[in-house]
């Protein structure tokens, strides 16, 4: 597809995001050290758990009269401030696109949803691949000039199978993968590559229905709910940290089929929803629970 | 507690709740019946389950003008209507006003919601007694001028208590219960003796989180959305039909404490709809699930 | 785009749409007309507004073993029913499939939301062609091999311009359009050639913030909720009858952009939702109001 | 009511609200301030509006080894950080307890909700008086034991019954006032005396339906979803600074009556959540929106 992305200012920004234990004076700490250096703050968001006393910080700040070298920033921050407070911290330039792979089977919904966002200029993201189990939807990826690399998954072939799709990702530098209705399981080895970075949407409202076939099992219990989860993939199934859930009402009225399509817009929306936290860094986790950053 | 009570105009109507293997006319049988014998109807709300092949009708008519005496009208529309059509069917009239009892044990939300709507005259029913296993409510149900029965309840009190506690409701006549946050699990012999006529509030999104501690296992599981759910009880903890259902969204940034704060305002309010459906006559129970008429 | 659809098993009924005065006895009069000539009715649904005394319905039958013939029914009914009772009704075959035109201006959300489902074969639908004041979305109507006609809208050229535009509706036989962001008004003269045939997006909680720029005059008003909502386009600017709306949450935290960004979330399935139900023939209007069947 | 307030841990806190221009260290001016002086941060929320370039913060903090005497924290802060930063601030002691009049006229729900909350010891609240313009609700004032005064209302002498109650406020230290759905509208005079200080509940989703009987045009606009909406009060009628809004859904089955059935579960939650709010000391009012902090 000729792009229509509409041009958007870009920034030039540098991100921090932080957890260490709790103690007095951390947030002065690191706001002192971005405000000496002439960094100046465009967003800072901060929560204490004060039951587990540990510190989460998100800061956000301009690089264009920061007094030091970007690429000297981690270092300077780990030597001045991580290791005396223990931090654990991650840093993101605004400068550097994050590269995303898509994984799909046959369905098209989230897939459609995360490609309009992606070619309408929603997102700061490349997506070079498209990696599936079936070949149902090259017609999608090839509308929207996306390579489409396709995977048949069996019990047999399952693990050099990842393995390919391992190096597929590695050589396209990959940051992170999105399972947008992908109806294989990955293996705990492959999940490991990616830790905290592999976001799926489960088609209910965990922990309620994990597993296969949630609507058929919500009808069955009769719940005046329906739900969808995104949540980030851990070896456990389907019960990785959820980053964002929604719900709508359904009835006595509603079969299988209607709660299944009434389902879809809640997990295109659900899905798109938490790789939009992902890609603005707002996302933080934490003993398989996630901090989301206003 | 003076009454408060606004007159309301009363009403002077018959609803019939029925179920029926479907098949086609049931709907023109049903209505040419009472439109024959001039019952003006005011309300029709019927449903096909059309993979389960069954027909769901509530109906509700003016007895004014209705031919057939209201002492009759079971038997005639028994022998006329619902032994050809193999019906099951329940009647009730608008001049008889449903007797309830509250079950509560030391959580005050959902009892003063109840007991305000009942001063109110928001519900056609009489509350003739609280039961509790604890004295903590004594002062509400006085205050509200209702009596209070104190039933301790003990390993091996339990069945003596129960079996005390059902001569209770049968000696006031009690035609349904009201688990307000009652915390005690009522045995399978008492729940036979209302069957589908117990209404417990859960504080989970069932079938998430059934069982004690809801809110610490939600804390614990990191979900975005906490919920309430109403059902009728079974012999099955916590797997009865469901009622109603509702949520509300939470963070990192709630601890328990505020789960618990936030949740008892959907408890209460969950409660109460389903409270309210029952007493209009809306709900009809099959196969586990209910069908919740508009 | 090559076809995605997936084939969906065809039915063969016909829908009828009634409303009339209420009396006695309609409902068994609809049912026993299509039972006596083999109408298998597969839906059903009736409302009375016993306020203003009208009767509503909804009926769907298989037209198999249907004693009428398909292109006489309307006539039969007409005579025998509709007539006695002052009906007005509408009937429509599951074997014509509508034909839909879109409107577009320069935001793709909708657009691609839109055609997402129809490629994806969601809808029972055809969309021959895309109409807008601007080229910017032509790529996407290339990419999904529809015809995307270009009629820039000047103050000088308007009733021309939308003269051209009918003439090509009607040309290509379009049934109903769907205005997907588009930012132009109709006039009064287009609308009535579509009545109750044209479906909006208007991007608030009508009738709050009618008009342009609703978001920037929710961000100034402090609300705490954003809406959208979906109509029916009447000669009265945001004032026609409302079909579907939504809601999310926003705070102190969201600027206007933010706002702009969660509503395009919230339009795109508002709008669906409403050209959905228009496609089911669920939708009725009435006094400006619609009834939306179940 | 006897009391069956459970026990909470009292705390000894002091919280700061404040606003001022934005400008570089201006958080870490506040939390070294504090921290410096021994005071242990339980609680900071912070925001910045960078378009109006203000900066926001709540922040509370033990005051057990505080190195500043309780009585003297405001004159420092003011000297120290206030002054040289144009801060405007507020200055609350956990060990103050806040005192609210309720305003009612004839309608309970919100009431007893209030009153429901305030028995339970969910609030840290004390609530010593009721001005009414009818005497409907005296039984329920009575029956929970708190004082009930009877102002009757009229063209003639709205201004001098003002100005009895204003004086029974003062009387009995009133902080701020409810309106528990109190039917007349304060005049300006009234709400001078009590800026961001009187709390409404208005029974649609604002602006939509500002003034008198908004569920009668709610239900003549055929809206599919209704709302509720507390704000602080200021001379321009339903227009002051929004604290809280929620909706339920309707449809074209909903009578008047039945939206102002749903309604009151709406208004009353709403209210108390916004109540919560302003004793939690976690609203700012600004350019009349409201900052609702964490």
């Amino acid at each position: 597809m000729k792009t229509i992305k509409q041009l958007q200012e870009k920034k030039n920004t540098a991100t921090l995001l932080i957890h260490c234990p709790d103690k007095k004076g951390i947030l002065a700490t690191v706001t002192e050290f971005l405000n000496q250096n002439f960094g100046n703050i465009i967003y800072l968001d901060q929560h204490v758990d004060r039951q587990e006393k540990i510190f989460y910080m998100r800061v956000e700040w301009e690089l264009d009269n920061f007094a030091i070298p970007t690429d000297k920033i981690g270092e300077y921050f780990e030597t001045l401030i991580a290791t005396p407070l223990q931090m654990k911290w991650r840093l993101y330039s605004s400068n550097v696109t994050p590269r995303m792979a898509l994984f799909v089977s046959k369905m098209p919904h989230c897939l459609f949803d995360i490609l309009a966002r992606y070619t309408a200029g929603e997102w700061d993201v490349e997506i070079p691949l498209i990696i599936s189990n079936h070949k149902t939807l090259k017609p999608v990826a090839d509308s929207f000039g996306i390579d489409f690399h396709y995977f048949p998954i069996t019990k047999e072939n399952k693990i050099e199978q990842e393995t390919a799709e391992l190096e597929l990702l590695k050589k396209h530098k990959i940051n992170f993968v999105v399972l947008a209705r992908y109806m294989q399981i990955l293996s705990a080895d492959f999940v490991q590559n990616y830790p905290n970075k592999v976001i799926n949407i489960h088609h209910s409202f965990l922990p309620a229905f994990a597993g296969a076939k949630p609507y058929h099992a919500a009808h069955k219990r009769g719940v005046k709910i329906i739900g969808a989860t995104s949540h980030y993939v851990t070896s456990d199934l389907d019960a990785g940290p959820i980053i964002e859930q929604n719900v709508t009402r359904c009835s006595h009225v509603d079969t299988v089929q209607n709660l299944i399509r009434k389902g879809r817009d809640l997990e295109k929306i659900v899905l798109s929803q938490a790789v939009y936290k992902h890609l603005q860094r707002k996302l933080l986790v934490y003993n398989n629970r996630t901090v989301v950053f206003n």
